[in-house]
């Protein structure tokens, strides 16, 4: 990833709170943001940006082309989470993911789905010997079964066929393979791991072979291995910590993410970005825990996921010792106080403490 | 599924022990299998088939046509595991899962991949609090990614596509979805789990979701609850015990039951039965482990799997009581010996001390 040659002085944020708890953690993350870069002398202009359940309701609108053009005036977007409260038949199923997050993706080219876990000292794994997690997982965002291909042939019918196409590049895995490559050579240990099924999806799982083949020659200093993703979910409950970089497809790396947050503490703790590696358009960081509309509006939301997406941000945008900061104090305050009970503003009084 | 009228007198089984660790797991299982159906008075016939990586090796040949009609004169077929050993390069890598797995279940029309999870006493899970777990997958075998449909455009090139096409049927579902309802309203619990991800696969999940609300209103006592693919790896680690049974399909049956396994202890334990429930050809029983090259031949491997097929084989059958017997002994084996180490054969001689 080229990323920016000089620590910028200005920066443009577009925040989109969107529903449920997503305003509250939102409002932790920015006032983190808006600490680390005082701190730093960079200017901050933030933009706000109605999307979601509520705005549907409100608008009858998903993601408009218009609302895309202002995003791309930006040099980030920091995103909460969208979705309507459950039971609520007025936002049609899928709607919000399709129309929103995932047009969204492919509109700005969101080609990596970078998502971190580590096991942090002070939070709680449902595994019992967790031992020491700290891999990533670079999920390809733009293709596999996500592009929307595939339909339906004589539809509630008992001879209804309905398919579902994966299409996967040379160009989109290429790019991702890459991307993975590099970050695994500039991490300690230096490991890649390939998951697919490529002993079932055999054009597919050839074409992530041959790439990581072809492009792992140029890292020799990498190890790679492979494993098939029903074997990738043994070992992140049996052994997780024998990760480094795991590359995969949309799919496999959708599910593998929410295990890999559930074995880590808890998908309140795991963030993303959506990152477009070329720089043809603002990335976006976003916790991966959705809107959790039974505990919105009550501060219960743990508001750790999205302060890491905004370090996440801060690293893509040429600001990594601000990224650090903010790290090393989510991890003293999670030392500190552990799981212990607290309201959305005080996780986030926490980690500014820490951080002054 | 409709069940043998009365228990058979007489059973005609293949036996398929395969590669690596199979033919030691598979005599442990067969010892077993010999033991209960003599003290029910049945006799059984058994005819071994040579399949998998040795075979191959020696005769050239994947699953013949042939085979596969020997095989239909069968009334079961009991396997162990097929599988190269690592690095072996003479056996093309996805061969013998396509060409032999793949294939049979698909020509004998094994609809049904039925694939218990318990956690016995006396055996570790690797998580801390794993709970009173015990529930079913009942996942889709004949259709969605694994009918080889999909291919390559270009292949070796910069403009390389390849695709992937995961085919579902009214047919298909409706009676995978069918044996889900008649088996969760078997259980005590009667509670039926839909897993897909309809957000995104909206053409496969509208299918799924269609046939499990129609055929569901014909069993109203069975609750249904349905979860996207990712959440329910979150639960399957931190709530397993929530689960009855869980309906899927083939690709992410696949990736939960390796899952489930893990969490149960190992997928040592873990039996499974590729099911034609409507009985137009035999059903295999395997477990759901590789053939392990690595440890082979040295008694280290766990024979329950495959002593827990035999079970889900006899119940197949029309014989329930020695299904159970089995069960109850592997149980009582495992909680007086729990984890110590022991030999493929003393495992055997345990569950065969605990039958008599
Ligand atoms: C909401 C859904 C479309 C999305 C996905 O499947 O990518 C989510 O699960 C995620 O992981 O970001
Ligand atoms: C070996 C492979 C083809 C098979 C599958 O994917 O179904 C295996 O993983 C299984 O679960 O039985």
């Amino acid at each position: 990833e080229p990323t920016p040659a000089a620590a910028p002085a200005h920066l443009k944020i577009a925040v989109v709170p969107g529903d449920g708890i997503g305003p509250e953690v939102v409002a932790e993350a920015e006032r983190v943001l808006d600490a680390v870069t005082a701190a730093a002398g960079v200017r901050v202009e933030k933009r706000r940006f109605g999307l979601g359940a509520q705005h549907w309701l409100a608008t009858g609108e998903t993601l408009t082309d218009q609302t895309l053009e202002e995003l791309r005036a930006h040099d980030a977007i920091l995103f909460g989470a969208v979705g309507a409260a459950p039971g609520d038949r007025r936002v049609p199923s899928g709607t919000l993911e399709r129309d929103v997050l995932l047009r969204m993706r492919f509109a700005l080219d969101h080609y990596v789905n970078l998502r971190p876990s580590r096991l942090y000292p002070g939070t709680t794994s449902p595994l019992a010997r967790p031992g020491d997690i700290d891999f990533v997982v670079v999920r390809e965002g733009t293709e596999g079964p996500y592009t929307g291909n595939g339909g339906v042939l004589r539809p509630g019918t008992d001879a209804e066929i309905a398919t579902e196409v994966s299409l996967n590049t040379a160009h989109g895995v290429r790019r991702l393979v890459r991307y993975a490559f590099e970050l695994a050579a500039r991490r300690e240990r230096r490991k890649l791991t390939l998951v697919h099924k490529h002993n079932v999806l055999v054009h597919a799982g050839r074409l992530y072979s041959r790439l990581v083949e072809e492009i792992g020659a140029e890292f020799p200093e990498v190890a790679v291995d492979y494993l098939h993703v029903d074997a990738a979910t043994i070992f992140l409950t049996t052994d997780p910590a024998r990760f480094d970089v795991i590359v995969t497809d949309n799919l496999f790396g959708d599910i593998l993410t929410d295990l890999a947050g559930a074995v880590t503490g808890g998908i309140g703790l795991a963030p993303a970005g959506n990152i477009n590696a070329d720089r043809t358009a603002p990335s976006m960081f976003e916790p991966v825990h959705g809107s959790a509309p039974d505990i919105a509006g009550r501060q219960l939301a743990n508001p750790v996921a999205a302060i890491l997406a905004t370090a996440m941000m801060l690293e893509h945008l040429g600001l990594p010792e601000q990224a650090a900061r903010i790290e090393a104090a989510v991890q003293q305050d999670l030392a500190e106080h552990g799981t212990e009970a607290r309201s959305t503003a005080q996780v986030g009084d926490g980690v500014l403490a820490a951080l002054a």
